[in-house]
């Protein structure tokens, strides 16, 4: 009855992960990343210290938990910025699961570029990391990107930040359907709700930062969504009830109002 | 730290309520009653015997466990019928906790009729019984009800069986905020994050029935549903980030392009 | 091929009622009401003059047109002072062709008391007026008010003012399909495409006013309306095709994923 | 107080362009092209002739019309392909403003190939061709594909055929706001208020052909759709006013209860 999610070599049983921005402090990071149950939290290298040790180091807060560091490249906005970085990680710290993300717009939406993206994916994979690639949701991407190594896929509900929650239910599905590694729907999960639907329209996994960090109550939300990605998940396999505008619905009206 | 839904004289640890109905027998309604963590479940008393001692009764398969029973008055289409019902009941099982349920369309909708459901409700409540009333997601009709003694009122998400989830949001809010008595949503769940979106609107409650009972695998889904309603209160008690086109979102889109 | 909207004994071939409130004077209310091509113009009676000859009259900037006059009872919160004041309105100008509202919150939510409004629709009926009644958009309501006398039923689509939508779009559905009056979506109207919605829902019509009179351009968006309002009519009566996945959907996806 | 659509060198006044697949015959084609009002038809070369002046033809059933022959590559998976096609259709017809559609998925999507699309932009671009871009909803894309000399983009609203309406609202408007060349939406409209939706977020125009060739009435569909287009057009350049949960909001909500 075990229920893994396998990312490359690596497996976790919980299916939330988390990120460490817009925290107040690390120990409010340590404590609501417990919260959630999270096993994986994501670190921006380029904000977020974790390769000097002289400073005050997140790693240093998770050093006595199962909590795996996932270094990401936000802020890189080429395939070549992002790839020296990830080399630069795996050196300083061992660590070679990376979240690849290279923006192509910094001003506003924060949306991922994707043929830097894909194009450093194809170098990181071939040099043995485990990339994971925050994308677009289109299907057609993430299909290209598992081509290029990629050991998941994380395309993005909504803008980060934005919590809006999954603009495109649809595409979620479609990627879902496009690809063999697992789905992480990243970015844009506002609230518990949200990250239960990410889940019921298939994907492996989600990862939310905002939605938690910038709570009134960071730790509660965090334990919010831990029961969210659960249920999101148990509900996508028991298999929900068809909608129909009503039980008794005949067939003259599907497809013509549902909405 | 304790968080008790109060209905009337009873309490409750869980907010989720549970139905009766759709289950192939009364051994998997037991099963998945009590795998969702429901301490109440809803009893349509025209169809599901609790009142004929010599025949299979429902109630004998939660005798030992700590669920109350809830009997509802499912199929009457007059205040008349349902209070004739209830009067019935309370005689032969000593139950006076009872979900108030007055049809107006047994073809379709199966919506209740606010008037009948309001007359009743009058009756049943001066009799002192503990009324949980069935409703539209009228904030107007549900102030009514509290001041004909409702303990409790049970908005409508969506038609019953119909899986469609919280059709409009805003009306969950609105009635949350015209009542003092608990808000229990009712109909129209078809999955997790349906139950989680209606706690996070404000609800104090969920019931569902033919989710879970028609759901392909009804364990697991009455499963799901115990963690989406822990998230969604969670959620709602942690206190979500604002939605905004994106992070960095400046006021003259707001309101403009929120969809 | 002609389509006309037949109210009681009155005929229109416009679906599209507008309104008089929000206007900075009555001359801009008159432009942007042709400019709608609206045959009809609700007046808040309370608030706009049409009773007192000596004062500057509504009634006089559209004795040139076809426009009918429809007084309404805005601010009106018992049946009582409803038909009071149409009996008054009638008496002073002759008009018989009314909106009835009825407010339960005039706080917020501005959402009508469905039982005043029923109280007032039958002894407004009986004395021969042409009732259009202002209601929720509870279809067992709709048909009691139809049952009360009512020549057309006016559903919100959400709250005056909010310009959010129609918010349950089975319910429009739910109500056309309960009663043979002509329905009016009333209320909540954003912008065009809202009012398209609504007749595609197959709304025999819709009443918009702050939409129009609050428009950074009022003129425009009054035309707007009137192509809305026209699209959405001939789309109904076009026969939509039915929404899937994609073209080739196959069914086993089909009920499950419809968002 | 014109409102032209310029699309490289050529120039429109409707804003609507249709398709012309699905239709039983070149006939009904033309009505419904011409009931719509649409100054641009979009053939796809592989399927409907054009280029062969002894069969029957498509152009001549639009020699005596204004209506401008837009050639499109449906069923063209490589940008080679595509490329190949186009040179060979301005050798035969002499029209150099085109349709590209490079698809990744023919199975079931029909989604758009972005990087073929974006090789074969840049080479028929530096070719003088008036390079209409079929794409996903992506604005970082549409940016490279405008830098790539693309004359218009054309995201895509939902599948081809699905008829599910604009399922990413911010994404239109984020494609706006990124590319100052005309945006089109393309794809997935399905009834008139899609396509009034699409115009109101900013789109230059829309096009669509399944909803109106698989219509139950497809001249009266077109109808529609050119109110429709119309309506969504001078709604968004009149400004329309902001959605909030009642006229009376007051701040605290506002964010927090917008769906």
């Amino acid at each position: 009855m075990s229920d893994i999610l396998k990312i490359g070599k690596y497996e976790f049983t919980s299916r939330l992960i988390v990120g460490s921005g817009k925290y107040p402090d690390f120990k409010t990071t340590r404590d609501a990343t417990l919260a959630s149950g999270a096993e994986m939290i994501t670190v921006a290298v380029r904000r977020v210290n974790i390769l000097d040790p002289n400073e005050e180091n997140l790693m240093d807060y998770f050093k006595d938990t199962d909590v795996q560091i996932l270094p990401n490249s936000a802020g890189c906005t080429t395939a070549e910025e992002a790839i020296t970085l990830f080399r630069l990680v795996r050196e300083a710290t061992g660590i070679d699961i990376i979240k690849l993300e290279v923006i192509g717009d910094t001003a506003k939406t924060l949306y991922p570029d994707v043929l830097e993206t894909l194009k450093a994916c194809e170098v990181l994979a071939k040099e043995d990391f485990t990339v994971m690639a925050y994308t677009n949701d289109d299907p057609i991407m993430a299909k290209r990107l598992e081509n290029a190594g990629a050991a998941a896929v994380m395309p993005l509900a909504a803008p980060i930040g934005s919590g809006l929650g999954v603009q495109n239910r649809y595409n979620v599905v479609f990627v879902k359907d496009a690809v063999n590694v697992p789905v992480i729907v990243d970015a844009g999960i506002g609230t518990a709700s949200d990250a239960a639907v990410a889940m019921e329209l298939g994907a492996d996994g989600v990862l939310t930062n905002t939605a938690i960090a910038q709570a009134k109550n960071p730790i509660a939300m965090a334990e919010a969504m831990k029961h969210a990605v659960i249920a999101g998940r148990m509900a996508y396999k028991a298999g929900r009830i068809p909608k129909k505008p009503y039980a008794t619905a005949s067939s003259p009206l599907e497809g013509l109002i549902e909405f």
